[in-house]
């Protein structure tokens, strides 16, 4: 039976991360991610990527140790396996999210590198590219959206990284500019929170001025009570394609969602199965973030995708910083979801191309989109070199928990999380 | 590219029925199903079975034209091709229900045999039985429950069967004790709708002493009024499992579910995806029978179950008179559906057992259930003699359409359908 799971590798890594300001402080010099590698009795080898705090990592370990004999098909006993494992757990935290979205799954988070590993090597056994296992690629090409951050010039005591600074509309006119230029996105995000919102809306007009026909979006993570997300909201009517997360909780974003003329999309009140009910029962969000990370992988958030489209919810997709092996994921994902509506979040530009565990070329960005691999499971490889080379990084770093707060601290003592 | 659809062949088949009683008439001496068989270049082929209506047959040959050179990989694609081959219909009913249900999805209808044949296509191909394309069986027997109806001794004309009648309590313990005997349900569901409410109550009470310990269910399909739904509903306070449809219409059923103390059951007013919001906005219903013929298929009821997990909706599942095809093919849905919370429904024990279009063996009934079938696909063979036999005994019967109603007034001319 060479579809039994004969051996389960997990190795935590780290790559370069550039000085990006959110609501919660700012990354810090590398970002963590583990890798997952699923291995066959017949040699085979399914991929698999996620977050790398150290608290989910253990959990991660001791999930891999309880699949060695799972079969690779049986995606159900997969699932019972880890949320077994996690009987015992005691860990606190490893959301992955740096603090911003607690509520997310832990079984989900835990399952999703398995699953996606388990659906390479599916694919890998039958032939087939990990879209037709999600019912087929309805397109061969998955659009991606130009994710903007108000940033640094550099990491403290760095020189200035090719992006330079972003600080105000100017700044970040001119890193939409380098990155449409770069990558041929055709919409824009900006990751707000971090200024007061006269700013960020004076930034909105500023990218609409600059961008005549580009769909906008604004997620200020939460930072805004409801009087000001109203605010705002009506404030960029007619200019944002959706508002992201302006407030938290559910019955806010559907105090806020009555009153504003955008849809209102969500990563932070909506990450869990458990929150659509009541999601849909306030009427609090028009547009869901995917994100098969925290949604239990690929299936589950397919899921997700088939309750969108029947309780008449628009559905997008989530991005934190993530590896190749996540992107590959996400495009088999995309690929295979109809009523997939918007373009998809990435963090893709803000890493080095050298940074990566996969062997370079099977995936790359055209006209702001990455082409569907066709070859047989997520259709990448594994450099096992860059792998080792990115875990001694890790080592090397220091860094066991992502914690833009901390990092943000240690440069400006006094800083506090906004709420305006 | 072997798995590619060379060839669709779309054979109307007929075979003996009792004369089974319901709100809207009474079982004719045959029932109809349509058997699909999809083939690949490579010589294999997949099986569907659906309903037998004349307007459906033809909606189903049409999509077959059309199905011809799809990948049994690409569902996406396949449901894209039956939706494009539906834009030109203009059949009027073929709901393959006796007009008992009329808004299930006319696409989702004919979409679900294509989907179950090219599942059991993918799953010969690679060697898997269906259940694992579907995430893996999480329970190796299938358990169903045994359906009881009202019945006359047998068809006008004919011998009495071996059931005899049935129209009364003591005729339905006799006849739930056979049927118990002779498959070992260990559930009982009586299609009511037939007699006044106070006999239909008087039978489960009668079915309660029989049979102690046995969970009941009572469906009369929608004849009755709110307050008569409602004084039902409490006077089998503590002796049903549930009450399945006992009034139409979604906000209907809400104002009964509030009075009521047993869950309600649906295959009336929830039997597409558009349906689900609503039932959830009214809390109309507590658990869904789901049902792959039209619901779009296996992956499709899937769907259906997630959303059903999602929104602390209960499953169970739904039958009409059906072959060995569609029994497999509920089998390995009922198998890798993990929140199926009640035994299905079936009414395999009113068909003759010779009478079948797959080769005998791969299905059968112990303690109430059936084995999952683990072979490559849906793991049964089709007969082809026996497919040509009830193909002539469809050009024989003259049924073209499932017609109760039609069949009741011309042995009882004055018959009205009844409204308690």
């Amino acid at each position: 039976m060479s579809e039994l799971i004969s051996a389960v590798q997990v190795t935590p890594v780290a790559f370069r991360d550039l000085p990006l300001l959110n609501s919660v402080g700012v990354h810090e010099p590398f970002a963590l991610r583990t890798i997952v590698e699923v291995s066959t009795a017949s040699g085979q080898y399914g991929l698999g990527e996620t977050y790398g705090d150290e608290p989910h990592l253990r959990r991660i370990e001791r999930a891999a140790a309880a699949l060695i004999g799972a079969d690779i098909f049986d995606l159900h006993e997969i699932r019972r396996r880890v949320v077994h494992s996690l009987k015992q757990d005691t860990e606190v935290g490893g959301h992955g999210m740096a603090g911003m979205v607690t509520t997310s799954s832990t079984s989900d988070r835990v399952l999703s590198p398995f699953e996606v590993a388990a659906l390479d090597l599916q694919g890998k056994t039958i032939g087939r590219p990990v879209s037709d296992l999600l019912g087929g690629a309805v397109r061969e090409r998955v659009a991606f959206t130009g994710y903007l951050f108000y940033k640094w010039a550099a990491h403290p005591g760095q020189d200035e990284d090719e992006w330079g600074a972003a600080l105000d509309p100017d700044g970040l006119v001119r890193q939409a500019t380098k990155m449409i230029d770069e990558y041929g996105f055709s919409s824009i995000k900006l990751k707000g929170g971090v200024f007061h919102p006269d700013e960020e809306v004076a930034a909105i007009k500023a990218l609409r001025k600059a961008f005549p026909g580009t769909p906008l979006r604004l997620d200020p993570n939460a930072v805004w009570t409801v009087p000001t997300s109203i605010k705002v909201g009506q404030e960029l009517e007619g200019v944002l394609e959706y508002l992201e997360d302006p407030t938290a909780g559910i019955p806010e974003m559907g105090q806020v969602a009555r009153e504003v003329p955008m849809p209102l999309a969500t990563n932070m009140c909506v990450v869990a199965f458990d929150q659509l009910k009541p999601a849909v029962q306030h009427d609090a969000v028009q547009v869901v973030l995917s994100d098969h990370h925290f949604w239990g992988g690929l299936k589950r958030s397919q899921a997700l995708a088939s309750i969108c489209d029947t309780f008449d919810l628009g559905l997008s997709m989530h991005s934190n910083s993530h590896l190749g092996i996540s992107l590959a994921a996400m495009v088999h994902l995309a690929a295979a979801t109809p009523n997939l509506d918007y373009t998809c979040d990435t963090h893709w530009p803000w890493k080095q191309p050298e940074d990566d565990v996969i062997v370079p070329g099977a995936l790359s960005f055209s006209e702001g989109a990455v082409q569907v691999p066709t070859g047989p499971g997520l259709g990448i490889e594994l450099d096992r070199d860059a792998l080792a080379r990115m875990h001694q990084q890790y080592l090397a770093s220091g860094i066991r928990n992502r914690d833009d707060t901390g990092y943000m601290r240690s440069i400006d003592p006094s800083w506090k999380a906004p709420l305006w």
